[in-house]
């Protein structure tokens, strides 16, 4: 049975972590007496859900059910986790608590919070072990990037339970040791803030200005790497305290006007809303919300690829969401039917296609599980074996769109000791979309030649091969690029 | 006739900035008395001959010639554009313009400093007009950034010029309106400098947390918007105004120690080095460098994908270089070289080697390359014209590792109107790793069937097509899957 989370609170951050849950198979529900509420957490999800599948390399479980709770008892009740996202006001977020505890006292209660402390949170509360800090990044669906604050009066255990929570949903729980006033993001955030705003008010430079100089430069560098990471490298061969030698004086310069903060008034305000409708007002809100996305699935991708940052929190959870999978059902009548896939956001390209070589990825998937079934296992290529593509003829045949589940399926041509020649084909609802003639050669990977399949193997491979012989040559089998159809 | 730079110091930046000059074809010039000099600028090269070309889908121009200089006036004299990137050292800066301007009195010449106006760097120059800011950041051959500041006493002719070359090689020059000491983005990584080195010091986050609270979170959103268009979204529908009116009041609370700066001694210094030590230590600089490049390559590739940003400045590059670049003619009779690609660890299997489908995508990077080269690029497709590929043969001839840089040429075997027969070479320092047989056809895409591309689209395949008649046809064209070699 699907786990239950409880929303309290449904703005843009509640919403953010509703779509989390759902997306990741979690039944939520949500109170907020906005009667706008549904509408706003609508707009949340439908930004959620065309954008965190497409981080996933293996398909996400059924999205989970949402309903809106009339009240904060009805929607705690029997919750395995609950999150708090209700405005910044520590009388307000008192009595919340205070309504949660007296139906769910043992339960996790994360609190959004970036100005609060979680001593300050579970003031007066029930149960103050329960009260910790779980704050987000906008947009929270798709980064990883949650500050977990405990107090001295938290329980480690229920602690390191949220934190597994968090990562059941893909999400990188960052436990900050020791409580503290904007815990650690906001504290960087403030700080250029109060900079960025000298700087307009002085006539230094527009927002968008400001915006150029984070984004082309440092902002590029800081999804990757940090202030440390980054500076490390700076220090050259010398390293770390060369740089920190070099760098450390000028801390004392006069180069700043962090002393004092500025006067926020009207006037200010006027200023940096007008700049900021000159630079990116050309954009919707919604609009400007699907770049970010957009972009932000970009580097999330990019980071996975390369297993470094925040993609080896979206690999991790990989990982966990395949291990749940049901394993595929294999037949042996017939072509055996041996991958179901499903086309993930990821595998489409600008077109709104499947990418190009994506046709060839779903087919290595159904060769590789046709492999697994014949005992070429991983087991087996630590043996020492293996067998090798070497060479491959696709037809493009068909286009698969975003959602399309297909099957692939295998027939094998023709095998023996050295040789498996198959046909592979990737279908739509029963019609090919591409087919795959591959030659593969069972090697030695020690010696880096072929030699002969394990028994064992040749044992599972050569009855199929066999009964394979009664089905009829597809038409495309030999065929060469560019070939006259017959 | 290439154009010169002369570039004065030769570290880290100086060696960045001779690395962009040189991969956009200008002869470069370096003055650096360091006896080291041309290593350590060999190995800036050397990455940046790994990376920057990754960055762009038309050919760069052939590389500059490199030379070092026994004096300043042997660098500057007849050179078009001079950068001095000597130590942070006012009085040392001074003598090095005296001695540029001795030889090269209106010349433009570009200090990398981040630590002085430009007011300050022009006192007592024999010329104060030609010396400007021009302040990169690291890796300079990577990230377009330069912050252009001029002072009262500039020629904003002169000025705007500069700024021409710096576009000319890959570059977004940010035209800072008044002189500030730490220009513009500087004041913000100070700022957040300092705020790190309370909190590492006062116990509340080591060196590596903070980089995770920057890398997990705020810092992919910056690295594709900056402060502001970030925070206009954070408002919402009701906007910046509404935003600022939550955010502003927070401005006055007791949230930060920035109104005091750390003391920074040697208990410190070896606090943040230790703490990096662990958090870095497995990497060497050099290994982290080429991480560092990887992701931002990946970073920027998206933003040029979805036309957004960094992404930009790289587009308009390209169009840069591909005005320049020659029509192709009889003459060059060569399989176009089209794609430069290094195997990164996402594309590794449990074999060691790289996923099969991996040499699909390789094959489809440098098919894409040579389809934007003809002109069949994103704004064609959006005006509802493609090259579909109908059929690909694939034939593999070594394996891939982890790191590998890839290359990926094109040879046309045929076209026309409507079809388009390549023959696609992934090669290893000349040697094939597989190679990709394709037939594409152009399609109407609304209407879904094969039409005629556009007449400047074949303006530009035809003549390519000709020339390569002249080339042996390869062995593998024509091939089906298992048949003997001849």
């Amino acid at each position: 049975m699907a786990k239950v989370a409880a929303i309290i609170g449904g703005g843009v951050i509640g919403g953010g972590w509703a779509a989390r849950f759902l997306l990741n198979g979690w039944d939520v529900r949500v109170f907020d007496p906005d009667p706008e509420a549904p509408r706003k957490l609508g707009e949340v999800l439908a930004n959620a859900r065309a954008s965190l599948p497409a981080l996933s390399d293996v398909p996400l479980p059924p999205e989970g059910r949402l309903s809106f709770c009339g009240t904060i008892t009805e929607a705690v009740e029997g919750a395995d986790y609950i999150q708090e996202s209700v405005s910044e006001r520590l009388e307000l977020k008192h009595r919340v608590f205070a309504q949660i505890q007296q139906v769910a006292p043992a339960t996790p209660v994360g609190s959004s919070t970036s100005g609060f402390k979680p001593s300050e949170l579970q003031q007066g509360a029930a149960n103050p072990a329960t009260i910790f800090v779980a704050h987000p990044f906008n947009p929270v669906y798709l980064l990883p990037l949650a500050e977990v604050v405990p107090s001295p009066a938290s329980d480690p255990a229920l602690i390191e339970r949220a934190k597994e929570t968090l990562r059941s949903i893909g999400m990188f729980p960052l436990h900050v040791r020791k409580e503290i006033d904007a815990h650690i993001a906001d504290r960087f955030l403030e700080a250029v803030w109060r900079e960025a705003l000298w700087l307009v008010k002085d006539g230094i430079a527009t927002t968008e200005e400001i915006d150029e100089a984070i984004r082309m430069g440092f902002g590029l560098r800081w999804g990757q790497m940090g202030l440390f990471e980054t500076y490390r490298i700076a220090g050259g061969e010398a390293g770390m305290k060369h740089f920190l030698a070099q760098f450390g004086p000028c801390l004392t310069w006069p180069w700043t006007k962090l002393m004092d903060v500025p006067e926020f008034n009207d006037e200010l305000v006027d200023l940096i809303a007008g700049q900021s409708d000159a630079q990116s007002g050309a954009h919707t809100i919604r609009e400007l919300e699907r770049i970010r996305d957009g972009n932000l699935i970009g580097f999330l991708r990019v980071l996975k690829d390369r297993d470094w940052g925040a993609g080896r929190v979206l690999k991790a959870h990989d990982e966990r969401l395949r291990q749940a999978m049901p394993a595929p059902s294999p037949q042996t009548a017939q072509p055996i039917e041996m991958a179901h896939m499903r086309v993930l956001p990821g595998w489409i390209d600008y077109n709104g296609h499947m990418t190009e070589s994506r046709y060839l990825f779903a087919a290595s998937e159904t060769s590789d599980a046709f492999l697994r079934l014949i005992g070429s296992d991983l087991d087996y290529v630590a043996g020492g074996h293996s067998y090798y593509t070497a060479e491959t003829h696709i037809m493009h045949l068909g286009e698969a769109k975003l959602g399309d589940a297909l099957t692939g399926s295998v027939q094998v041509l023709h095998a023996d000791e050295k040789r498996l020649h198959i046909f592979i084909r990737i279908a739509r609802a029963g019609e090919d979309v591409a087919t795959a003639e591959q030659m593969l050669l069972h090697v030695d990977m020690a010696a880096g030649r072929t030699c002969p399949a394990a028994p064992e193997v040749l044992a599972r491979l050569m009855p199929i091969a066999e009964a394979h012989k009664a089905l009829p040559r597809p038409a495309a089998a030999g065929r060469h690029v560019g070939q006259r159809k017959a």
